[in-house]
């Protein structure tokens, strides 16, 4: 009981992102008149599908925009079963589909509903840094799990036999394809993990915001291995609609009235024009196929050009939009890298630092989602900046 | 520890709203061709104002809606700060100003930022049921104290000594006017319990999302009162955009950067579109002053004719668009009387039992936020079913 002279909480004390001190930096550049290539932020530069938009715009004729059914309305609910028969041949009931604000409501309501304060989840580092910061504000312990090139930067049941050797462990979250890596666990590896997580009945969670975003061909949803499994996911990424906030989970059986309580309490109901928008967006697919294309171009633009100019360590670019390159040769502290970069070659990157507090410094997050002409300049740029 | 078996968590037992059964038959029954009047939703029947859907309108055209700062956009955290000196007098940075995805955010960032586990908050019965079960979902205390006419239904300094000699409180929460009850608290007895706080160094949380529907003009923030306080407030009700999910909060200096902190992890940010609407709102006055004085219509023919049919115990409407009547001459159980109130006479109310699990059962909640007409309809329509 520390707040004796209004002070904040101790479990307030979470992280903050060092990357916004780069993005900050970035914007002053700008705002003096200097043009800077953003390969920083992890959103498309794509607007919402046009179908998404009208749907908006007639939502905007009457203007009455009210509170939902804390699931969500039964259009998108619906269409979001369909999609998993069309996408993935998994027949779900609409009933286990929740609609949330964005994947953030997604996993605040998947720990709430799953786990008690003191309980321990394993992920992986790097990984997503809010996964953590999230956790342990609710009173939970994140055991996090360093991967490597050993396991192709993915959890495996070795690794968390491991971790239950230090105390039971509750759940397992997993993001295939990961951010910031960009890899993806195999369909046999994820599956196996599914299954071991399974016999041991800990929950896994499965973040899926960058399904649509995969490079292989091998993506596979938690939700064909097991019923047991926590599905999150969003319109942010595939479907352009980051600022819209509005994203899904499909949950076991068990959880979903208990996530419906907690998210009539904690949200009332996601925005209700961003469910509308959402609906429409799921029948997009042709025009955001052509925004992906955009993304194979850059990547195989990138996958090219960055070894040529000197980023020759590179993890597997399976899915997402991000490039997670080993800078060590060139430095062993990623933020002031990232700060001279933008500086003198103004190209934003962000440093690793955020993702992996332990080797995090050794690393650089590039985002290819932005236009193709411009990661051919930021190339140039970098080249010149590193053969300086 | 009890998931042994995929089982949801204890905290996730949170209570559901009993309500919402009251909801879903009236919709069913409205689905069969029946006429219902809806005097049981909290949310304006006005549509947003014209300058914000104007605004929105704008934002689509080109589409791009992306995150923003976690603490929100500028411009509508400056015409906040602008907004406190036109209505309150007060001087306050924009620094201070955080945009929230509704007040629900507010709550939830506001109750992390300052309380720690096992930490007690003080609150009314009856009161909104969301405080109470977000308090238990994030492991606080919810210590519901029953007001009464004796104080004019408001938390007195001499509420908390009480309190006090069970343990520490850490935390106040008040809404002036209140839901369910519609009561505000004088300047004066807002002032008194607010010192009273500070000087006992209890975090004092002021719920003001109805502040702007006051039929009394002695509306004052607790802004005006202690820099220590926290103020939640929203666009949902006074502004007629509850679903679009955007509010706002007030916070002391030293809770900006955690709340900030646990925003950028828990909400990244509120929906792009919604801040853009908001900023517009503000400007809007004149035309949500038009809608208030429906209200003010509404609160003359209830006031004199809900007591001429029968429900003549009702609370001081001083603000806000409810009406909570005691039914004790009709029923001590106001959940099959508003159920059969909903199938008789095709009015639906909501039973008190979700806002006081104590007294509920004697009350309801008529909200007025409907058209004028309809209210007209639902005085005979309940004239004759309490007559039969």
């Amino acid at each position: 009981m520390t707040n004796e002279a209004f002070q904040p909480s101790r479990r307030s004390d979470v992280a903050p992102f060092i990357a916004m001190d780069v993005l900050a930096e970035a914007a002053k550049l700008e705002a003096g008149g200097r043009s800077i290539i953003h390969m920083e932020v992890g959103q498309p530069s794509a607007p919402a599908p046009r179908l998404a938009l009208e749907a908006a715009r007639k939502a905007l004729e009457h203007g009455r925009l009210g509170y939902t059914a804390a699931a969500g309305i039964q259009p998108l609910r619906h269409a979001l079963a369909e999609h998993y028969k069309r996408e993935y041949g998994v027949e779900v009931p609409s009933d286990r589909i929740m609609v949330t604000t964005g994947s953030s409501a997604g996993f605040n309501l998947a720990f709430l509903a799953a786990f008690d304060p003191g309980d321990r989840i394993a992920l992986t580092a790097p990984g997503y840094p809010a996964y953590r910061n999230i956790l342990r504000s609710l009173g939970l312990v994140p055991v996090e799990i360093e991967v490597s090139e050993e396991t192709r930067w993915c959890l495996t049941p070795e690794h968390i036999e491991q971790a239950l050797k230090d105390g039971p462990v509750r759940g397992i979250l997993v993001a295939s394809p990961a951010n910031p890596t960009g890899t993806m666990m195999s369909s046999d590896a994820l599956t196996e993990l599914i299954k071991f997580a399974e016999a041991e009945k800990i929950w896994f969670i499965s973040d899926e915001i960058y399904h649509g975003l995969d490079y292989s061909g091998d993506q596979k949803s938690a939700l064909e291995i097991s019923d047991n499994a926590i599905i999150i996911n969003s319109f942010s990424k595939y479907y352009c609609m980051t600022g819209w906030r509005i994203g899904w989970m499909v949950l076991p059986d068990q959880l979903v009235r208990p996530a419906e309580r907690l998210a009539q309490n904690l949200y009332i109901s996601a925005p209700e024009m961003s469910q509308l928008a959402a609906t429409a967006a799921l029948g997009s697919v042709q025009e955001l196929e052509a925004v992906k294309a955009g993304y194979v171009a850059n990547r195989e633009l990138l996958l090219e050009g960055l070894p040529a100019i000197g980023f020759d360590q590179l993890l597997p670019v399976d899915g997402a939009f991000y490039i997670y390159a080993d800078i060590s040769r060139f430095s062993d502290d990623s933020l002031r890298f990232a700060r001279q970069m933008l500086h003198d070659a103004g190209v934003a990157a962000t440093p690793g630092v955020d993702f992996d507090p332990v080797h995090g410094h050794k690393f650089l997050r590039f985002s290819f989602a932005g236009a193709h002409e411009n990661m051919k300049e930021a190339l140039v740029r970098m080249s010149n900046f590193l053969s300086r």
